[in-house]
Protein backbone atom coordinates (compact mmCIF):
# COMPACT_ATOMS: atom_id res chain seq x y z
CA UNK A 1 0.00 0.00 0.00
CA UNK A 2 0.98 3.69 -0.65
CA UNK A 3 0.01 6.61 1.27
CA UNK A 4 -0.07 9.93 0.39
CA UNK A 5 0.79 11.80 3.45
CA UNK A 6 2.19 15.13 5.06
CA UNK A 7 3.73 14.85 8.85
CA UNK A 8 1.80 17.44 9.71
CA UNK A 9 -1.89 16.64 8.58
CA UNK A 10 -4.25 15.36 11.44
CA UNK A 11 -6.13 13.33 9.33
CA UNK A 12 -3.10 11.58 7.86
CA UNK A 13 -1.40 11.00 11.03
CA UNK A 14 -4.93 9.23 12.10
CA UNK A 15 -4.08 6.67 9.18
CA UNK A 16 -0.54 5.89 10.12
CA UNK A 17 -1.88 5.05 13.86
CA UNK A 18 -4.38 2.63 12.37
CA UNK A 19 -1.88 1.38 9.85
CA UNK A 20 1.15 1.30 12.22
CA UNK A 21 -1.53 -0.22 15.17
CA UNK A 22 -2.59 -3.17 12.72
CA UNK A 23 1.17 -3.56 11.47
CA UNK A 24 1.06 -2.52 8.44
CA UNK A 25 3.62 -1.28 6.10
CA UNK A 26 3.36 1.13 3.34
CA UNK A 27 5.15 3.67 1.48
CA UNK A 28 4.97 7.29 2.25
CA UNK A 29 4.02 9.62 -0.73
CA UNK A 30 4.81 12.85 0.98
CA UNK A 31 2.58 15.48 -0.35
CA UNK A 32 4.13 19.25 1.01
CA UNK A 33 0.33 21.28 2.18
CA UNK A 34 3.03 24.10 3.29
CA UNK A 35 4.19 24.81 -0.10
CA UNK A 36 0.78 23.73 -1.47
CA UNK A 37 1.43 20.90 -3.15
CA UNK A 38 -2.47 19.14 -2.59
CA UNK A 39 -3.13 21.70 -5.71
CA UNK A 40 -0.53 20.16 -8.14
CA UNK A 41 -2.19 18.70 -11.16
CA UNK A 42 -0.81 15.26 -10.43
CA UNK A 43 -2.03 15.26 -7.05
CA UNK A 44 -5.54 16.72 -8.24
CA UNK A 45 -5.80 13.39 -10.46
CA UNK A 46 -5.19 11.40 -7.17
CA UNK A 47 -7.43 13.26 -5.19
CA UNK A 48 -9.99 15.44 -6.27
CA UNK A 49 -10.62 17.44 -2.82
CA UNK A 50 -7.03 17.99 -3.22
CA UNK A 51 -6.30 16.67 0.41
CA UNK A 52 -4.34 14.50 1.75
CA UNK A 53 -4.58 11.59 3.29
CA UNK A 54 -5.33 9.27 0.17
CA UNK A 55 -4.70 5.32 0.62
CA UNK A 56 -3.44 3.74 -2.38
CA UNK A 57 -4.16 -0.20 -2.86
CA UNK A 58 -1.92 -2.76 -3.99
CA UNK A 59 -4.11 -2.73 -7.28
CA UNK A 60 -4.26 0.61 -8.07
CA UNK A 61 -7.99 1.63 -6.39
CA UNK A 62 -7.68 4.55 -3.98
CA UNK A 63 -9.58 5.35 -0.74
CA UNK A 64 -10.42 9.29 0.91
CA UNK A 65 -10.85 10.31 4.04
CA UNK A 66 -9.34 9.23 7.12
CA UNK A 67 -12.39 7.81 8.66
CA UNK A 68 -13.64 5.84 5.92
CA UNK A 69 -9.67 4.32 5.12
CA UNK A 70 -9.50 3.37 8.65
CA UNK A 71 -12.41 1.51 8.92
CA UNK A 72 -12.03 -0.07 5.43
CA UNK A 73 -8.62 -0.99 7.27
CA UNK A 74 -10.32 -2.15 10.18
CA UNK A 75 -13.09 -4.48 8.32
CA UNK A 76 -10.09 -5.95 5.65
CA UNK A 77 -7.41 -6.59 8.66
CA UNK A 78 -9.52 -7.15 11.57
CA UNK A 79 -6.71 -7.99 14.29
CA UNK A 80 -6.54 -5.64 16.83
CA UNK A 81 -10.04 -3.94 16.51
CA UNK A 82 -10.12 -0.56 15.84
CA UNK A 83 -14.11 -0.96 17.17
CA UNK A 84 -15.69 -2.50 20.03
CA UNK A 85 -17.89 -5.84 19.13
CA UNK A 86 -21.19 -3.94 19.96
CA UNK A 87 -23.19 -1.29 18.23
CA UNK A 88 -23.82 0.86 21.61
CA UNK A 89 -20.24 0.74 21.98
CA UNK A 90 -19.54 1.29 17.99
CA UNK A 91 -21.78 3.86 18.16
CA UNK A 92 -19.78 5.61 21.17
CA UNK A 93 -16.65 5.63 19.80
CA UNK A 94 -18.19 6.38 16.25
CA UNK A 95 -19.17 9.73 18.01
CA UNK A 96 -16.41 10.40 19.93
CA UNK A 97 -14.33 10.64 16.63
CA UNK A 98 -16.67 12.39 14.69
CA UNK A 99 -16.89 14.97 17.59
CA UNK A 100 -13.35 15.87 16.40
CA UNK A 101 -13.72 14.78 12.80
CA UNK A 102 -16.75 16.51 12.27
CA UNK A 103 -16.79 19.66 14.93
CA UNK A 104 -13.46 20.83 15.97
CA UNK A 105 -10.66 19.57 12.83
CA UNK A 106 -12.42 20.90 9.49
CA UNK A 107 -13.12 24.49 11.10
CA UNK A 108 -9.54 24.59 12.12
CA UNK A 109 -7.92 23.04 8.91
CA UNK A 110 -4.98 25.02 7.35
CA UNK A 111 -7.17 26.25 4.00
CA UNK A 112 -10.08 27.36 6.33
CA UNK A 113 -7.30 29.58 8.70
CA UNK A 114 -5.73 30.84 4.79
CA UNK A 115 -9.55 31.88 3.89
CA UNK A 116 -9.52 33.75 7.31
CA UNK A 117 -6.27 35.95 7.20
CA UNK A 118 -6.23 36.01 2.99
CA UNK A 119 -9.68 36.85 1.95
CA UNK A 120 -11.13 38.03 5.27
CA UNK A 121 -8.07 39.80 6.04
CA UNK A 122 -8.43 38.97 9.88
CA UNK A 123 -5.18 39.56 12.30
CA UNK A 124 -2.94 36.83 13.39
CA UNK A 125 -4.35 37.46 17.06
CA UNK A 126 -7.87 37.03 15.36
CA UNK A 127 -6.89 33.69 13.61
CA UNK A 128 -5.40 32.37 17.24
CA UNK A 129 -8.39 32.83 18.64
CA UNK A 130 -10.84 31.31 16.05
CA UNK A 131 -8.71 28.67 16.50
CA UNK A 132 -8.50 28.14 20.11
CA UNK A 133 -12.44 28.98 20.38
CA UNK A 134 -13.67 25.77 18.28
CA UNK A 135 -10.74 23.32 20.29
CA UNK A 136 -12.13 24.73 23.87
CA UNK A 137 -15.56 24.15 22.95
CA UNK A 138 -14.93 20.76 21.01
CA UNK A 139 -12.87 20.18 23.97
CA UNK A 140 -15.38 20.95 26.49
CA UNK A 141 -17.77 18.64 25.16
CA UNK A 142 -15.56 15.57 25.11
CA UNK A 143 -14.13 15.77 28.23
CA UNK A 144 -17.73 16.15 29.94
CA UNK A 145 -18.29 12.88 27.92
CA UNK A 146 -15.20 11.08 28.67
CA UNK A 147 -15.01 11.87 32.49
CA UNK A 148 -18.43 11.06 32.55
CA UNK A 149 -19.42 7.94 30.59
CA UNK A 150 -18.66 4.49 32.42
CA UNK A 151 -16.94 3.27 29.61
CA UNK A 152 -14.03 5.21 29.40
CA UNK A 153 -10.85 3.53 30.36
CA UNK A 154 -6.85 4.18 29.76
CA UNK A 155 -8.23 5.03 26.42
CA UNK A 156 -11.20 6.64 25.02
CA UNK A 157 -13.42 3.42 25.17
CA UNK A 158 -11.82 0.57 27.28
CA UNK A 159 -8.44 -0.24 28.19
CA UNK A 160 -7.17 -0.76 23.79
CA UNK A 161 -6.54 2.08 21.61
CA UNK A 162 -9.25 2.63 18.82
CA UNK A 163 -10.86 4.91 16.18
CA UNK A 164 -11.85 7.89 19.22
CA UNK A 165 -8.05 7.54 20.28
CA UNK A 166 -6.65 8.08 16.69
CA UNK A 167 -9.06 10.95 16.12
CA UNK A 168 -7.73 12.29 19.66
CA UNK A 169 -4.20 12.39 19.52
CA UNK A 170 -3.67 14.08 16.59
CA UNK A 171 -6.00 16.97 17.90
CA UNK A 172 -4.23 17.20 20.96
CA UNK A 173 -0.78 17.50 19.46
CA UNK A 174 -2.35 20.40 17.17
CA UNK A 175 -3.76 21.89 20.26
CA UNK A 176 -0.49 21.85 21.54
CA UNK A 177 1.18 23.61 18.62
CA UNK A 178 -1.13 26.54 18.82
CA UNK A 179 -0.99 26.46 22.90
CA UNK A 180 -4.55 25.80 23.74
CA UNK A 181 -4.37 26.07 27.58
CA UNK A 182 -5.75 21.92 28.45
CA UNK A 183 -5.79 22.29 32.34
CA UNK A 184 -9.13 21.94 31.92
CA UNK A 185 -9.46 18.72 29.96
CA UNK A 186 -7.66 16.00 32.61
CA UNK A 187 -9.30 12.76 31.02
CA UNK A 188 -8.08 13.85 27.35
CA UNK A 189 -4.55 14.99 28.36
CA UNK A 190 -4.24 11.61 30.39
CA UNK A 191 -5.80 9.44 27.38
CA UNK A 192 -3.29 11.50 24.87
CA UNK A 193 -0.12 10.78 27.66
CA UNK A 194 -1.20 6.95 27.70
CA UNK A 195 -1.85 6.73 23.79
CA UNK A 196 1.21 8.53 22.71
CA UNK A 197 3.49 6.09 25.32
CA UNK A 198 2.45 3.49 23.10
CA UNK A 199 5.10 2.29 20.30
CA UNK A 200 2.22 2.51 17.48
CA UNK A 201 1.49 5.83 17.89
CA UNK A 202 4.91 7.02 18.21
CA UNK A 203 5.61 5.26 14.98
CA UNK A 204 3.05 7.60 13.79
CA UNK A 205 4.02 10.46 15.38
CA UNK A 206 4.81 13.99 12.69
CA UNK A 207 8.09 14.42 14.24
CA UNK A 208 9.40 10.74 12.82
CA UNK A 209 8.08 11.52 9.42
CA UNK A 210 10.67 11.67 6.63
CA UNK A 211 8.99 14.87 5.87
CA UNK A 212 8.75 16.57 9.29
CA UNK A 213 11.15 19.38 9.44
CA UNK B 1 -37.03 5.83 20.40
CA UNK B 2 -36.85 10.44 20.45
CA UNK B 3 -35.13 12.05 18.26
CA UNK B 4 -34.04 15.31 19.44
CA UNK B 5 -34.64 17.43 16.01
CA UNK B 6 -35.21 20.61 14.49
CA UNK B 7 -36.17 21.19 11.08
CA UNK B 8 -33.63 23.00 9.68
CA UNK B 9 -30.85 21.18 11.13
CA UNK B 10 -29.14 19.23 8.22
CA UNK B 11 -27.37 16.67 10.53
CA UNK B 12 -31.27 16.22 12.39
CA UNK B 13 -32.56 15.72 8.53
CA UNK B 14 -29.82 12.93 7.71
CA UNK B 15 -30.94 10.58 10.77
CA UNK B 16 -34.60 11.75 9.61
CA UNK B 17 -33.89 10.56 6.25
CA UNK B 18 -32.26 7.30 7.55
CA UNK B 19 -35.12 6.59 9.89
CA UNK B 20 -37.91 6.76 7.36
CA UNK B 21 -36.27 4.60 4.55
CA UNK B 22 -35.82 1.77 7.49
CA UNK B 23 -39.79 2.79 8.48
CA UNK B 24 -38.80 3.12 11.98
CA UNK B 25 -41.31 5.87 14.13
CA UNK B 26 -39.69 7.93 16.47
CA UNK B 27 -41.19 10.81 18.67
CA UNK B 28 -39.72 14.04 17.53
CA UNK B 29 -38.49 16.54 20.35
CA UNK B 30 -37.87 19.76 19.30
CA UNK B 31 -35.07 21.65 19.96
CA UNK B 32 -35.31 25.30 18.30
CA UNK B 33 -31.54 25.76 17.17
CA UNK B 34 -33.14 29.65 15.94
CA UNK B 35 -33.83 30.83 19.51
CA UNK B 36 -30.39 29.37 20.79
CA UNK B 37 -32.54 26.54 22.75
CA UNK B 38 -29.46 24.14 22.15
CA UNK B 39 -28.01 26.29 25.13
CA UNK B 40 -30.98 25.45 27.50
CA UNK B 41 -29.42 23.61 30.67
CA UNK B 42 -32.27 20.95 29.84
CA UNK B 43 -30.80 19.99 26.66
CA UNK B 44 -27.11 20.25 27.74
CA UNK B 45 -27.97 17.49 30.07
CA UNK B 46 -28.61 15.73 27.24
CA UNK B 47 -25.99 16.68 24.78
CA UNK B 48 -23.11 18.40 25.94
CA UNK B 49 -22.13 19.40 22.43
CA UNK B 50 -25.45 21.50 22.33
CA UNK B 51 -25.84 19.55 18.88
CA UNK B 52 -28.86 17.97 17.58
CA UNK B 53 -29.47 15.18 16.51
CA UNK B 54 -29.74 12.97 19.58
CA UNK B 55 -31.14 9.75 19.15
CA UNK B 56 -32.92 8.37 22.59
CA UNK B 57 -33.31 4.58 22.07
CA UNK B 58 -36.29 3.18 24.16
CA UNK B 59 -34.01 2.19 27.23
CA UNK B 60 -33.24 5.59 27.68
CA UNK B 61 -29.88 5.52 26.39
CA UNK B 62 -28.67 8.44 23.82
CA UNK B 63 -26.90 8.40 20.74
CA UNK B 64 -24.83 11.59 19.20
CA UNK B 65 -23.49 12.68 15.74
CA UNK B 66 -25.35 12.00 13.12
CA UNK B 67 -23.51 10.02 10.44
CA UNK B 68 -22.53 7.13 14.31
CA UNK B 69 -26.35 7.22 14.69
CA UNK B 70 -27.09 6.17 11.20
CA UNK B 71 -24.27 3.44 10.92
CA UNK B 72 -26.15 2.28 14.56
CA UNK B 73 -29.52 2.14 12.98
CA UNK B 74 -27.88 0.44 9.63
CA UNK B 75 -25.97 -2.49 12.16
CA UNK B 76 -29.15 -3.08 14.66
CA UNK B 77 -31.80 -2.69 11.73
CA UNK B 78 -30.35 -3.99 8.66
CA UNK B 79 -33.14 -3.73 6.22
CA UNK B 80 -32.97 -1.79 3.48
CA UNK B 81 -29.05 -1.70 3.82
CA UNK B 82 -27.50 2.08 3.80
CA UNK B 83 -24.45 0.52 3.39
CA UNK B 84 -22.59 -1.36 0.15
CA UNK B 85 -22.00 -5.10 1.56
CA UNK B 86 -18.28 -5.18 -0.14
CA UNK B 87 -15.77 -3.24 1.85
CA UNK B 88 -14.54 -1.20 -1.03
CA UNK B 89 -17.86 0.04 -1.35
CA UNK B 90 -18.32 0.62 1.86
CA UNK B 91 -15.32 2.75 2.05
CA UNK B 92 -16.48 4.60 -1.42
CA UNK B 93 -20.01 5.56 0.35
CA UNK B 94 -18.33 6.47 3.66
CA UNK B 95 -16.04 8.69 1.91
CA UNK B 96 -18.56 10.11 -0.44
CA UNK B 97 -20.60 10.90 3.13
CA UNK B 98 -17.89 12.52 4.82
CA UNK B 99 -16.88 14.41 2.16
CA UNK B 100 -19.83 15.92 2.73
CA UNK B 101 -20.20 15.61 6.66
CA UNK B 102 -16.38 16.48 6.98
CA UNK B 103 -15.66 18.93 4.59
CA UNK B 104 -18.60 21.59 3.61
CA UNK B 105 -20.92 20.98 6.26
CA UNK B 106 -19.26 22.15 9.53
CA UNK B 107 -17.29 25.15 8.23
CA UNK B 108 -20.98 26.74 7.37
CA UNK B 109 -22.96 25.57 10.62
CA UNK B 110 -24.62 28.15 12.35
CA UNK B 111 -22.27 29.13 14.90
CA UNK B 112 -19.28 29.39 12.72
CA UNK B 113 -21.17 31.47 10.41
CA UNK B 114 -22.72 33.49 13.84
CA UNK B 115 -18.96 33.59 15.31
CA UNK B 116 -18.04 35.70 11.71
CA UNK B 117 -20.46 37.79 12.36
CA UNK B 118 -20.32 38.30 15.78
CA UNK B 119 -17.07 38.02 16.74
CA UNK B 120 -15.04 38.95 13.51
CA UNK B 121 -17.86 41.26 12.29
CA UNK B 122 -17.72 40.28 8.99
CA UNK B 123 -20.99 41.55 6.74
CA UNK B 124 -23.49 40.07 5.17
CA UNK B 125 -21.97 39.48 2.02
CA UNK B 126 -18.77 38.23 3.40
CA UNK B 127 -21.16 35.73 5.25
CA UNK B 128 -22.49 35.25 2.14
CA UNK B 129 -19.25 34.43 -0.06
CA UNK B 130 -17.85 32.39 2.94
CA UNK B 131 -21.06 29.91 2.73
CA UNK B 132 -20.93 29.51 -0.84
CA UNK B 133 -16.91 29.15 -1.06
CA UNK B 134 -17.09 25.86 0.78
CA UNK B 135 -20.04 24.49 -0.92
CA UNK B 136 -18.45 25.11 -4.46
CA UNK B 137 -15.05 23.76 -3.29
CA UNK B 138 -16.76 20.30 -1.90
CA UNK B 139 -19.60 20.24 -4.77
CA UNK B 140 -16.74 20.65 -7.75
CA UNK B 141 -14.72 17.48 -5.55
CA UNK B 142 -17.68 15.39 -5.41
CA UNK B 143 -19.51 16.26 -8.48
CA UNK B 144 -15.68 15.34 -10.38
CA UNK B 145 -16.19 11.88 -8.32
CA UNK B 146 -19.43 11.00 -8.96
CA UNK B 147 -19.20 11.75 -12.40
CA UNK B 148 -16.18 10.20 -13.18
CA UNK B 149 -16.56 6.80 -10.77
CA UNK B 150 -18.28 3.56 -13.06
CA UNK B 151 -20.14 2.55 -9.46
CA UNK B 152 -22.16 5.85 -9.34
CA UNK B 153 -25.87 4.99 -10.44
CA UNK B 154 -29.13 6.81 -10.00
CA UNK B 155 -27.99 7.46 -6.57
CA UNK B 156 -24.53 8.03 -5.30
CA UNK B 157 -23.35 4.28 -5.19
CA UNK B 158 -25.52 2.22 -7.20
CA UNK B 159 -29.45 2.47 -7.74
CA UNK B 160 -30.94 2.31 -3.80
CA UNK B 161 -30.12 5.23 -1.69
CA UNK B 162 -27.72 5.04 1.04
CA UNK B 163 -25.36 6.76 3.40
CA UNK B 164 -24.03 9.40 0.53
CA UNK B 165 -27.39 10.54 -0.17
CA UNK B 166 -28.67 10.83 3.06
CA UNK B 167 -25.93 13.59 3.38
CA UNK B 168 -26.24 15.33 -0.17
CA UNK B 169 -29.71 15.84 -0.19
CA UNK B 170 -29.65 17.72 2.75
CA UNK B 171 -26.80 19.60 1.63
CA UNK B 172 -27.91 20.21 -1.40
CA UNK B 173 -30.77 21.90 0.07
CA UNK B 174 -28.73 23.96 1.99
CA UNK B 175 -27.17 25.45 -0.61
CA UNK B 176 -30.17 25.99 -2.81
CA UNK B 177 -31.01 28.00 0.98
CA UNK B 178 -28.34 30.13 0.42
CA UNK B 179 -28.35 30.57 -3.78
CA UNK B 180 -25.63 28.67 -4.59
CA UNK B 181 -25.64 28.17 -8.48
CA UNK B 182 -25.56 24.83 -8.92
CA UNK B 183 -25.27 24.61 -12.59
CA UNK B 184 -21.98 23.17 -12.66
CA UNK B 185 -22.79 19.85 -11.09
CA UNK B 186 -25.60 18.03 -13.08
CA UNK B 187 -24.74 14.95 -11.40
CA UNK B 188 -25.51 16.14 -7.88
CA UNK B 189 -28.30 17.65 -9.22
CA UNK B 190 -29.90 15.00 -11.01
CA UNK B 191 -29.59 12.38 -7.78
CA UNK B 192 -30.87 14.89 -5.65
CA UNK B 193 -33.99 15.14 -7.99
CA UNK B 194 -34.44 11.71 -7.77
CA UNK B 195 -33.85 10.89 -4.35
CA UNK B 196 -36.63 13.57 -3.77
CA UNK B 197 -39.11 12.42 -5.44
CA UNK B 198 -38.78 9.12 -2.99
CA UNK B 199 -41.06 9.20 -0.39
CA UNK B 200 -38.55 8.66 3.09
CA UNK B 201 -36.71 11.68 1.76
CA UNK B 202 -39.82 13.70 1.49
CA UNK B 203 -40.82 12.35 5.05
CA UNK B 204 -37.78 13.53 6.48
CA UNK B 205 -37.76 17.11 4.53
CA UNK B 206 -37.62 20.25 6.78
CA UNK B 207 -40.83 21.75 5.41
CA UNK B 208 -42.63 18.60 6.20
CA UNK B 209 -42.04 18.37 10.00
CA UNK B 210 -43.83 19.66 12.56
CA UNK B 211 -41.88 22.55 14.11
CA UNK B 212 -41.31 23.91 10.56
CA UNK B 213 -41.82 27.50 10.06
Amino acid sequence: MKLYNYFRSSAAYRVRIALALKGLPYDYLSVHLGKGRQYDADFGAVSPQNLVPVLELDDGQRLVQSLAIIEYLDETRPQPALLPSDPIGRARVRSLAQSIACEIHPINNLRVLNYLTKTLGVSDDQRLAWYRHWVLTGFQALEARLAGESRTGTCCHGDEPGLADICLVPQVANARRFAVDLDAFPTIVRIDAHCRSLLAFQQAAPENQPDSE
